[in-house]
């Protein structure tokens, strides 16, 4: 089966070498970046282009969401598997007379950051069984935990991951503006921080609440926002109130 | 010396117990809650009171925020320590004629949870080098990471923790409220939640930002906006105006 990925971002580097790691051939990789594509390809030593798309059986388009419609018209071939790899928009959005597909992996992905791609949790949805089989072979190979998704439950998946990931970063870089602000070392947090995650694996989050809000320790509250300003104000106002509201104080 | 630890919550337990492993003898764990004071003073084989405050030379006050300066008027005592364990509240709101002091350990404490002491940060102020030295002395037994820090400074130290590992905990619960509603197993995300959290060992979170509103990702930040309601809808689109005016987007 010749593959090739579209994109020269982190999901198609990191989606690329996990191809690689796992000895699955890679045809090509193809997009409009050429310095990023050239880094990839030569440091995975695969083809890239960003000129000629190659054949291919099936192809993984790793761009954003706000370009994947018209990346997918590029591929005119009508006997192929198209899927993308975006947590919120639907395969339909892809527009091509070839068979489309979903392939989602649920992951945050950074280049410089090596990553555990078994354990990375995938979601297929395609428009036949011969093609679900095809993705679950296949990702399968990179992963231990491949599941089928509807677009709709995939939208759930990526709205939580949006809290539970992306704003927890936020968070993280809001806090260090805080400490930086007065020269307290960040490092100090990196127990509190590793503590704070090792309580989600064992226990229920809205039992492992801990913190002023929670203890409606207005006098903190209060003497915190004193603090701040802008939008780490509006923040701690924000989770303040909802975490008020989720233990009816 | 003589220790009286007074208070019976989650950090009263945890600094009871990380003395008892540290072979630092306890002479009382005093407070108001018969219940939780006779489960801890069994467990740690402690001495606990609700009625007779005994004698010492440090009192460690380990009680929330609202009731502290309440709490340590009992203690009539004029030659001894008195030290609390609050990040955001000065020495000087201690009420009594002995000495006082801040002995602050950064971390989230919950009964249920074991924690490792030697790694938890140690903030320590007195009102004399002699009772700095004491203090000092006494953390090092618990803790790698003994440190002073004036209560200015401490304040902000505080500060940083409620939105390092807080509002981080708040996520997780606000995130499972949505997985929960669509019954997807909350599991699937802790290989993200643990990929998000070494990513703040190794990378400056700022430049590790991923997700929808980093990229300006128009189409999907309006679609989460439709899953949404309440709190969440407010949490959502505080942190993405946040993040959009963090990268001036």
């Amino acid at each position: 089966m010749q593959i090739v990925i579209i994109g020269s971002g982190n999901v198609a580097y990191h989606l690329a070498k996990s191809f690689v790691l796992n000895n699955i051939p890679l045809a090509q990789i193809f997009g409009r970046n050429e310095q990023d594509l050239e880094k990839i390809g030569k440091e995975l030593h695969i083809h890239y282009s960003i000129e000629k798309l190659e054949d291919a059986d099936l192809y993984i388009i790793c761009v954003s969401d706000n370009s994947l419609e018209d990346v997918s018209k590029i591929i005119t071939k009508k006997d192929c598997l198209v899927a993308h790899t975006s947590g919120s928009l639907p395969k339909e959005l892809l527009t091509g007379e070839y068979r489309k597909a979903s392939f989602y992996p649920l992951q945050t992905f950074s280049k410089s950051k090596d990553l555990e791609y078994k354990k990375i949790p995938f979601f297929i949805e395609t428009e036949n069984e011969k093609d679900k089989e095809l993705l679950f072979e296949l990702a399968s190979k990179i992963s231990d935990n491949v599941m089928e998704s509807s677009h709709e439950k995939r939208k759930y998946i990526h709205l939580t991951a949006v809290f539970a990931c992306n704003f927890v970063n936020h968070l993280f870089s809001r806090a260090k503006e805080i400490s930086d602000s007065q020269e307290i070392p960040f490092d100090y947090f990196l127990p509190i921080i590793d503590e704070t995650i090792q309580k989600v694996h064992e226990i229920e989050p809205k039992l492992a609440q801990t913190g002023p809000a929670v203890r409606n320790d207005v006098r903190v509250l209060e003497l915190h926002e004193q603090l701040l300003k802008d939008e780490s104000l509006e923040i701690y106002k924000t989770m303040n109130h909802s975490i008020k509201k989720m233990y009816e104080l």
